[in-house]
Formats: structure tokens, sequence, C-alpha cells
């Protein structure tokens, strides 16, 4: 489950707003940039981005919410940049984080993104993935032909994050495979630190190059924006399992009908308790039930797996907020920051 | 068809030890770049440039020919540079080839790639498309990390090239499912260039750029390496058609067989001819048997689009010389680009 995953949102007012501007001020700039690409890639692109129907005709399509080229602008802003010089950065993230989308969607075979049909429906999966391919590009693109100072640091950076990304995507991807006592924690931390962490601490790490911060600011925002990933995925995780249906559009228990090894299962898995056993033993079932996903969801519960992603996600922010103070000592110009990271984790539906 | 697609070559002997010194020169450099990936996409990385099998075990697999960084470093000294200061981007190259080999063996399904399993059917289908995803960023992310002053300009450039590959391959795969009177001769062209001339274009331009060449003689460089790639595609469509099965290791008239939409068939089909008339009708049967695909050849013959091919072959190559003497007026100096731009073409298996 990604961040663009979630239903819009009506808590963090302030995010919002945010968020809102956000596109404003960038969506020009990908749209523009978009619109280079070579016409039988643009169209999938256009149709992906939610600015035209599978005929070509213009719509307007719910977007992502924009949360990494939010980082971005904030990051720089609060390193003292003006917002319209990191445009083409916040930019190159939101073409990443959606190169990304494409393919991800081809591999987990979802049918739907956004509340439309998944590019690769559409298009088929040759197109979709050559639009994919071509968006990765893209992406790194915007920013080498940026004249601003930092461009050849924020490419090489970006495309670093880019292989992370994709590692983290291959090793969720390997773990569906995988028994349920075969994924240890570490792993996956690891994998949750690459697909949603990565990406989200890339952001402010390109948003402190775009202010010219110096390598231990651009170290520190890039952690920064790590630990509040991995918090939010921590969230996203409890959601999943907790959610209510009525809120995210999904059945209850939606990550362990689908046996997902997400943070707070695999915490259970290697606890070492009998209600982990519990859980394996149910994990190993070739189908479960509605009984079977409560009983999976108690077992989580009972082996100390909630309470541990609980725990973990409100330290993995306090860490997150311990690196930003070191790149922003003044906490009050990082206040957009704070709000966006709080924003990612304090959905509780 | 691409080029590595190709048997081991006996001709060209002062081509063939240059791409020797290439692959010396420029595989330290590779494997290097490719070992900084995470380990699970670097075991399939690992696999499909053949220097392990697919447990891990170091092997020596048939390496491609390395055409591309070839002319990388034959551009850099006909500028004047030496060779050396080139390897990185020669890397790209190569890197960024790799990268479209292993996601169009994941669209064509192909089995084989240099006499091995494609890493599709070893690792699965997410593997590869993965591996993919971060030897395309790799490949850009090591131009982007070249102190090189040329490292800026080389990276937008191979980028947009990428961009111009994935439309050329999308362009191919759509052509596929297109009726024979449903492709045009300019866009079979169009799809040519970006597919093969682009990628050698680019390679030739990094060249240049490299050497410090301004921005004219880039752009011929570039030219250059465009024809000469259109040049090679005619040919590799012709040895398609008519190529000796003993030497091509395929069947009689393989592109034939896949009723594929090559030049000298699309020449064929829109030559107005009643030759024309007669392949449109046998593409358009559900099976062609051998006698079907002798009579498709002869049609493709007796329609001109044989002669077409040659004659255009010819015609681009003088071209892609013309364009060269712009960039390098003492040809004496662009020995080695000429012999690539041969070696590439003279193919006659």
């Amino acid at each position: 489950m990604t961040l663009t995953s979630a239903d819009p949102v009506t808590d963090g007012p302030g995010a919002v707003a945010l968020l809102d501007r956000t596109r404003t001020a960038v969506d020009p700039q990908i749209r523009s940039t978009v619109e280079t690409l070579p016409g039988s890639i643009r169209r999938v692109a256009m149709y992906h981005f939610g600015w035209e129907d599978a005929d070509g005709t213009p719509a307007t399509g719910p977007a992502g919410k924009a949360i990494r080229p939010a980082l971005v602008l904030a990051a720089a802003r609060a390193l003292g940049a003006a917002e319209a010089q990191a445009v083409k950065a916040a930019a190159a993230v939101e073409l990443a984080h959606n190169f990304t989308l494409l393919h991800d969607d081809i591999v987990d075979q979802d049918p739907t993104r956004r509340h439309r049909p998944t590019a690769w429906t559409v298009f088929g999966i040759p197109d979709a993935l050559m639009a994919g391919d071509a968006m990765n590009a893209l992406a790194l693109r915007v920013l080498a032909e940026d004249p601003h100072p930092a461009s050849a640091a924020a490419t090489a950076r970006l495309a670093a994050c880019v292989i992370e990304l994709c590692a983290g995507q291959q090793a969720d991807c390997a773990f569906e495979t995988r028994g349920p006592r075969e994924v240890s924690l570490d792993e996956c931390v690891a994998m949750a630190i690459g697909k949603t962490g990565a990406l989200l601490g890339c952001s402010c790490a390109l948003g402190a190059l775009y202010a010219g911060a110096g390598e231990e600011e651009v170290a520190a925002l890039d952690s920064f924006g790590r630990e509040a990933g991995l918090a939010f995925q921590l969230i996203d995780d409890l959601i999943g399992i907790w959610g209510d249906p009525e809120h995210t559009g999904k059945p209850a228990g939606a990550d362990l009908v689908a046996r997902k090894k997400s943070l707070p299962v695999v915490a259970a898995l290697a606890s070492g308790t009998a209600a982990g056993e519990e859980l394996a033993e149910l994990y190993s079932r070739p189908v479960l039930d509605e009984r079977g996903v409560r009983a999976a969801a108690d077992a989580v519960e009972r082996a100390g797996g909630r309470d541990w992603a609980q725990v973990q996600a409100a330290d993995r922010m306090g860490r997150a907020v311990e690196h930003l103070a070191r790149a922003v000592p003044d906490l009050s110009a990082a206040g957009d920051l704070l709000a966006l990271a709080e924003f990612v984790t304090r959905r509780t539906r």
C-alpha cells in the first residue's frame, strides 16, 4: 500500500492547504514535462496522471496527494530558499514516484489506482511498462537539465534513491512467496525503508540541496524523511489490519486476507510467543475466512505486533524530529515539514 | 531484433579488435558499477551480464558485443580525447542498453538471450522488471556522479535518448497488433530510428561531449550514429528474411514466420503493387507454412522491398559518413568510427 492509495483526507487542515498549494505550484511543471514525451508514451502518462481519459479526452481524474513535492518545497523553504527555485526538483520526485506506481501496478496486477482502471489494464502491459521506463528517465532528465547549481548532485541522489526503491519493491514482492517464518523483522524494516522511506527522504534532501545546504543538513533532512516514511508505513500497516472498512474502502483486515507480511505481522511472527505461532499457522492456510481474519488480527495483537508497531511509529517520528532539529535548529522554520510528517502518520482510517 | 542478438562475428578484424579492446577497458567499470546495486537486484544484473549463474556461482557467459561503448570511446578519440576519460560514459550506454534488453525480453516473452535463459525466466517477471528499472537509474547515476565537466550534459542527453528508445520499443510492440496495411513506411522508419538509431547516436554524441566538442560536432556525431544504426536495422531486417539459417541460427524467413512488420516488409506492403497486395493477404492468414513463407519472401522481393532496403542501407551509410565528415574533417582520425559502422552494417548472415 502506498501513500497515494489512501482516500481523500479530512484531518490536518494545515497540511491539506500545503498540499493544495503544492499542486498549484508544481502541477504545471509536471504537466509541461510530461507533454515533452513522444505521443504514444505521453498518452499513457497523461491518463495515469488523470489529465486524460483513455481515448485522449481531457479529464480531471483525482491526482495523487503530492506529499513528495510538498516535502521538497517545504524543505527548501525551511532552509531559506524561495520555493520557486525548487519546482523542478519537486516535479522530478513526483515523476519518479509515478514511474514506480506504473510498474508496481503491473507487478501487483492491481486493477485500480486513484479510483480509475490502472494504466496497464487500459493500454496493456508493454505500453504501461515502457511509459514507466520513460518516466523514470524523465524524472532524472528534468533534474539534469535544470540550470540550478544543485542539479548534478540532485540527479545523482534521485538516481540512487530510485535504485533503493526498486530493491525495496523487489523485497516486498519476494516476501510474498516466502513462508510466514522466513521473513525477519530486520528485513521487513529494511524493505519498508526502501519502499517508502527512501523517496520521502530523498524529497527532503533535494529541497535542502536546492537551498544550497551543506552535506550534513542534506543528510539530516534525508533521515527526517526516511524516519517519517517508516512511521507512515507502520501506521499504514496498522490500518491494513484494524482500519475501519467504512473509511478505508477495503474489507476488514484486508492485509491479512492478502496474507501480507506487513510490519506488525512480521513483528508478531518473530515474537517467539504462542500467539505468534498461531498466526504462523493461520498464515499457512490456503484461505482465511472472516473468522480466520479475526483470529489472525487477534493473534497479531496478543503477540505484541500491534503495540510494537504503535511504539515504533511514535519512536520513528521522534527520531525524525531529532534529525530535523539538527538541520533546522529553529523548528518554527520547519513547521510545514512537521505538518506534512504528522499528516502522513496521523491518519487513523 | 537487436544488435546483440546476432551471432559472434568473423568479418571486420579491425572492428573485432576494437570491440575486444573496449571490453577490456570498459567491463571493469560496468562491473564495479553493477556491484554497487543492492543484493537482490545485483543478483539479477550479474546473471544478465553473464558474470554469475542463477545461483550466484561466478560464470563467464557470453557478453554483448560492446558496440555502444566502443562508439563512445572511438568518438572521444576521433575528437582528440584520451579514451580513459570517457570510460564512465561508455559504461553508462552499455548499462542503458542492457536495461532495455531486460525489459524487452519480458515484453517479447523471449526465452533466451546470448544463448542463456533470459533473466525473467530465471528470476521471475517482478525481479527482472525491478532490476531493469534499477539499471536504468544506474546508467544515469554513473554519468551524473562522474566529475567530468560533460557529466550534466551527458546525463540529460542519455535520459532523453532512453525516452526515445522506449517510444521506439513501444511502437515496435504496437505494430504487431496492427493489420498489414495499417503501418506506414514513415512510421516504421521512425520506430527503427528510435529503437536502434537513438542509442547508437547518443553513444557517439557522449564520446564527443566527453572530448569537449561543441554543439555542432556533438549533433553531427549523433546523426552519424543514428544513420549508421538505421543502416544496421535495414540489413538486420534483410537477414531476418533472407539470412542463411546455418548462419543466423534461426529458421529461414524467421521474421516472416513471426509476421514482423520489418522495414522491407512495410516497404513492400506500402508499394501499391500487386505483389504488395499478395503479401498483405499472406500476412492476414492465421498461420504461414513453409510454402507461405517462401511466397511472402518472394512477394517482398517483387514488390521492391528488398531493393528498397538495400538502397536505403547504402544511402543511410552515405549520410552517416557525411555527418561524420562535418565533425571530423580529417577522416583518417575517424577510422575506428567508420570501422565500427561498417562492422554493424556489413554482416551478410
